[in-house]
């Protein structure tokens, strides 16, 4: 982390100073590159970071740009309309804590975000870098959040948006896309078909930025703003545990990247922390390369309900695997029947209706608690990226009225067993 | 305002002392009372607030807890598992402004409440109340926003509750309360019915507090904590313009009061301020009044796509004709399609995406400036306050993807006209 290069660059993205290759090391000027010339492996924003002080982020905005001293975006970037996502509820769950047989349990709320999902922190970081490498619209292929949180990012920039979903996506999810006016395209084929011809327009238009292609590197970084704001809400410290839902397992391995950086820049003591990966058993590559002792994962095709975590071929596989190892956490799956309990344990217990993202991480958490992997005893962190009102789909068929009356107090006395 | 009675009161609400009838002026105690012995009118809540500090405040809870030294809530409150709402996004609305022709705008972004709504504000104040009261159980009869508030705040506090909705509900904001797992009850029957079932059950359960109905003095003051956030983010001052929609009325006529509250305690400079109140015409009756010269309001029969603010009969209709004469306001009202081009102007041009209210509230801020009653040079606020997510069938017949192609380059090209 941190590292230099001497080379100058065009680019004012704040602290960030290099692209550096994550398998071979190899390290490039910023650019708006992905992909190591070397060896094709995936490029990550080095950094190197001035002096960074608890008091000027305390002092900074109310939203993600607080840290931007800690991110690839200039120091500007709150100047230019944007959706000023982030700094979301760290929410004290006793009730919650209680039901799983857990100590002391908080659980990171990211549905307060603009588009109620995590997604806003990290198109935001996509769009900043974007607007200074000179790109012109924002782009992605998405099913779901990505798509609400790109064309929203967009209009409130006054940027164009290109958002490719596939044509049988759900009306409801079409429609929170829609609304916001950018170019919408439904392609008539899977997601991965739409994922292909991202990559094919992304080569063919220079200023087409798609935040999870072509400006991937900086997108990514977006999710460091989640360790950022828990290490803050706690009173500037890290949590001892934390669980994470996995898709392409980005967000896992920036959550320790955030955790991390804290620590070497002295904004927390460098406690240990146990980082934990939570997967939907219909699409669990991760958690069966964990379980298999492998160092590798396995594409599967995903069948779960869990979708904005289907992802088949996760990338950031292999490194979500190492971190895990490395903090002495694990990763466990969960069927979608647990997930339907999990969403509905978090909406019982604290009030907070999670899509079905945040069903795996509740219902991951209890399994790791009862085979004795989460330690009761140490506080915990659970991250809630999404929310549940972009998921009823998933809980229709479960839950209802208690009851159907006519209009008489005595009837509901009767319902309610009274 | 702030008036202080001898008596002592057995309840601590902090600051209020007092409950005031807004009719006849008579007092009484604090207690669990919402309509005045002596003249029937309705009963609203009396201060003796003590110094009151901005760096008090801005080093409270980030949540309308913050203004507890304002609100009839005990000191401790946030002691207490709640769902903290409020310190929403105050945005500034530059593309909007422009769309609209105004030179300075601001749009109050309540779709990032705990349940998407300015309803979380309310409750947590009623439940708040209701436990200093005695309360045990909290209740409310809705058709939305109130009821996914009320079933969200009970569940994170532990409480029972009671929430009684129309079975012709439809199934998305049915499933969206009923996740909460309290007791929901489908009532067959219109809103009228339900509502006439709550105060029916109020009256026989001495510790069922419905929020609107029993606690409702408490409830509404709530609503004080949007002027509250809108000076405090504006760096303590008011601003010249705000539009407000109006259901009830009750929101309207507690931002007037929150404004003027800053003013008497000197946290803001008392600024003159206008007061506009928006309307769908399916269900005007106050706006009617207005433009007709009327203090009365003529109760109507609501057809209008905006539900969340189809009340008929508007409780605090007189009173808001108050707020708006006193201030040099207006109300006005817009049909159905101007409602939605509302909700797509607002997505649009600020990547927000409010429910059928917010479209009204956009909708009407621009006919008011086309006629000439907002000042295109004064500083103006728009309140938004609840989520698209929430009234999703009120758009589903007028956006779609811009256009289906098969899985290629050159299909997305044509599509775009490239």
């Amino acid at each position: 982390m941190t590292t230099t290069v001497g080379a100058p660059t065009t680019f004012d993205l704040g602290p960030a100073k290099a692209l550096s290759c994550r398998e071979c090391g190899h390290q490039i000027p910023l650019a708006p590159e992905f992909a190591c010339a070397e060896c094709f492996g995936p490029l990550e924003v080095a950094y190197s970071f001035g002096q960074v002080r608890r008091a000027d982020i305390e002092a900074g905005p109310r939203s993600i740009w607080r840290y931007r001293g800690l991110l690839p975006v200039p120091s500007d970037v709150d100047s230019h309309p944007n959706t000023q996502p982030g700094l979301t509820r760290l929410v004290r769950a006793d009730r919650l804590a209680a039901a799983l047989g857990l100590r002391s349990l908080w659980v990171k709320d990211d549905t307060g975000n603009p588009t109620h999902s995590f997604k806003d922190r990290v198109v935001a970081v996509a769009l900043a870098a974007a607007r200074q490498l000179g790109f012109k619209v924002l782009a992605c292929p998405s099913t779901g959040n990505l798509a609400n949180a790109t064309a929203a990012a967009a209009a409130r920039a006054g940027w164009e948006s290109v958002v490719l979903i596939p044509s049988s996506l759900e009306k409801a999810k079409i429609l929170t896309t829609a609304v916001y006016d950018g170019a919408l395209i439904a392609v008539d084929g899977n997601y991965d078909d739409v994922n292909r011809l991202a990559t094919e327009l992304a080569a063919e238009h220079e200023d087409w930025a798609f935040v999870n292609v072509n400006v991937r590197p900086y997108y990514a970084e977006g999710s460091k703003t989640l360790a950022y704001e828990i290490a803050e809400q706690l009173g500037w410290r890290l949590p001892e545990q934390v669980v994470v839902p996995i898709a392409s397992g980005a967000q896992l391995t920036k959550v320790d990247k955030g955790f991390r950086e804290l620590g070497e820049l002295d904004l927390v003591e460098a406690t240990p922390y146990r980082v934990f990966g939570a997967q939907a058993t219909g699409c669990s590559p991760v958690s069966a390369a964990y379980k298999a002792g492998h160092d590798v994962v396995q594409p599967v095709r995903p069948d779960t309900i869990a979708r904005s975590l289907a992802i088949g071929a996760p990338a950031d596989g292999p490194y979500v695997l190492d971190v895990v190892r490395r903090t002495n956490g694990a990763i466990e799956d969960v069927t979608d029947e647990e997930v339907v309990e999990g969403i509905r344990l978090l909406a019982r217990t604290e009030g907070i209706f999670t899509e079905t993202a945040g069903g795996v991480t509740v219902a991951t958490a209890k399994k790791l608690v009862e085979t004795g992997k989460l330690d009761p005893d140490a506080e915990t962190v659970l991250l809630i990226t999404g929310d549940g009102l972009k998921t009823l789909d998933a809980i229709e068929n479960h839950i209802g009225p208690r009851a159907t009356v006519p209009p008489s107090a005595a009837a509901v006395h009767e319902a309610l067993g009274l």
